[in-house]
């Protein structure tokens, strides 16, 4: 708790908001403090290209490919300080407590900082672990540009990383035998179910897109009811769709559908015109790819018959498409097995969050450990988890360690 | 229609959007305009302290009381050249074409022009009717600001205008006889009817105010449906409730009701957020309070239920409540016998905007002739009205003025 605390202190403004952009001043502080921790507890550090670092410890069988755990330090712009570092400092605390109990291990162990998991400098998330996986492809970073339009490949190229030598940074997944990663939930189904850890078993992914209606402006007195083209009017029964729907696929066998309309921008926007135009964006998650792209397909549908109804224009605009990831059910049975032998009371539960994870899962059987997240805020100064769960939650991960690192998957 | 494009000049822009806000030298020119063609057609003008035009022509008794025909030359920003210059100019050219074939009339006639209709300026709608109707309190121009920072009441004081003399403004309700305003109708209805001529029964007025729902804010991916409190969601349903209501109160003979959410803002507004707050602003009209803020009170307790519902909270915050104006009965006669004489085909409807004659109403008996709006629209550049059928409004305030001069209402 004290070493979380010390990199918490580290972009801290008003209220306790939290700001370590990727590339930042900041978070390259916070990522020299982690190397001075990781030596301070006997690790051998590798730090690669794009600057995810490694911290080693190897056991028994120091050519066995080792067992990674880890997250990120860099938050979003007023973000809170578990978000992330909960991952790389319980994961140093899990290494260190080994060590200094001379606990018996054979595989390697490695404590893992992924740089830029936010999107929030350039739009791109979980930039360090998809270059670790080999996931990005060099026409990926082209468009990738910060609110100050600095581009994401000029910040690359100052690292000496190009489009030939991107591939280089991937991580050989002969050296890997599993990802583990502990993050607070940022949701509030643990605090609701009264549950101390949740153990994942996939990470749902969104579809994402704009929906344009286009209807017509028009004088909000002179308009009479049955002439108005009111594309607010058609965006509100979207809306409400939207809800309707994810509520009947909200079940675990029904793929955890969530739905979401987060953004709106109405034309012109002034309290005596009727809306001509009207813009939202949706956002749908689900940890199936099937029943995700069934209700991205049923909204999309409704969209155009609104419209038709309507008499008014509609158009989709595509956002990003992802994938769901399933994260591996041998490992989650180990963490299962921990805490049924310990007593502890778990969730398993999909994350409707990405994650560091999402990407190490391409490449080596990764598993996640969530802890509570107070009222289920993230992302905000208020992200709050209880230290006596972030402790358990290490202890956990320990546990995991150990014992992914002395058996056969 | 020469005079009238000479007046649309002052002030054109790019695609043709006219812009004179009330006050500003573009204004002042389109006024001097005025005077000037007044002088030439021979009238007495008389300007009083805010700088309504009075260009008056006697008839065979010069101290009765006046038949006043007019409207305003301001308009909103980027706006038509028709919205205004219309009423004013074809009451011009009704006393013109008077004077010009010596038709005899008894009571004096008036053509007005009135200051500041628009509200685009100081927020403030028809305030020189409002003054010469001595409808203004000197409170009611404290908070009036425009978006330079200028005061309303610094402009007024400058042309000599206190709290204390601002009554003097009045017009004397003895020496008028009855006021009539020419106007294009900035709505679809006669369009859509195929008719030139609209007669006006009542000026609807709006019931406006705020509805703030505020859920929670939390992450699209992490919160399952069943544990959102979106204020989105409740807006949507909101705003379809506001349709469908005055769908059903739509008819004549249920008060002509519109209802309209025309401005929105959501809280955080990003795509990956559930939005926690949502402001909109509603918009309700109807051609009787009873049936306006009938519809208006079932709004306000829809919110109420919506978010009881939802287990959100909700705020309702007014922005003005206005009363339709009826107009004149005998005057409305008039104008459809003279309609029904001439053959012309015309619509009795209601006007759902404000207009100066709403004020001139509470001093003397006031009408209103419509033109056709092409698209209904009006406010833009694209505002158009076929000529002939300005000609034939002018031609009908032309007859409508004389009738009225000569006869006892």
């Amino acid at each position: 708790m004290r070493d979380l605390n010390a990199v918490g202190r580290i972009g801290i403004g008003s209220h306790g908001a939290v700001t370590r952009l990727v590339f930042s001043v900041k978070e390259l502080r916070s990522r020299q403090l982690l190397i001075h921790l990781m030596r301070q507890a006997g690790l051998k550090i590798h730090i690669d290209a794009i600057g995810n670092i490694f911290g080693r410890l190897n056991g028994a069988n120091p050519k066995a490919p080792a067992v990674l755990a880890g997250s990120h330090l860099d938050t979003v712009i007023h973000g809170g300080k578990y978000d992330g570092p909960v991952g790389v400092i319980g994961a140093l605390e899990a290494v260190r407590t080994i060590r200094e109990n001379n606990i018996p291990f054979r595989s390697p162990l490695e404590v893992v900082c992924f740089v830029g998991e936010e999107s929030s400098r350039f739009g791109f998330s979980t930039l360090g672990s998809s270059l670790a996986a080999g996931e990005v492809r060099p026409n990926d970073l082209t468009n990738a540009v910060d609110q100050q339009g600095t581009k994401l490949a000029d910040v690359l190229a100052s690292l000496g990383i190009t489009r030939r030598n991107l591939s280089a940074i991937k991580r050989n997944p002969n050296g890997l035998k599993a990802y583990l990663e502990l993050h607070i939930e940022q949701g509030p189904i643990l605090e609701a179910k009264n549950k101390r850890i949740g153990l994942v078993t996939a990470i749902a992914a969104p579809s994402r897109f704009r929906v344009v209606f286009t209807g017509q402006a028009d004088h909000s007195g002179t308009t009479p009811m049955e002439m108005r083209k009111d594309a607010l009017v058609a965006s509100a029964q979207l809306i409400e769709y939207v809800e309707k729907t994810c509520r009947k696929f909200s079940s675990m066998a029904k793929g955890r559908v969530v739905g979401t309309v987060g953004a709106m921008r109405i034309e012109p926007g002034v309290i005596n015109a009727v809306p001509g135009k009207a813009e939202l964006s949706v956002d749908i998650r689900g940890i199936t790819a099937g029943s995700k792209d069934r209700v991205a397909t049923m909204v999309k549908q409704k969209a155009g018959a609104i419209a038709r109804a309507r008499g008014i224009g509609v158009e989709i605009l595509p956002i990003r498409e992802e994938h769901p990831v399933p994260l591996d059910k041998r490992l989650l049975r180990i963490t299962k097995d921990i805490c049924d032998e310990k007593g502890l009371d778990y969730e398993i539960m999909p994350s409707g969050a990405g994650h560091d994870a999402m990407q190490m899962a391409k490449i080596t059987p990764a598993a996640m450990i969530f802890v509570p997240s107070t009222r289920g805020i993230s992302h905000n100064p208020l992200e709050w988890t209880d230290p006596e769960d972030i402790c358990l939650g290490a202890q956990l991960l320990m546990e995991t360690m150990i014992r992914v690192a002395n058996n056969k998957l």
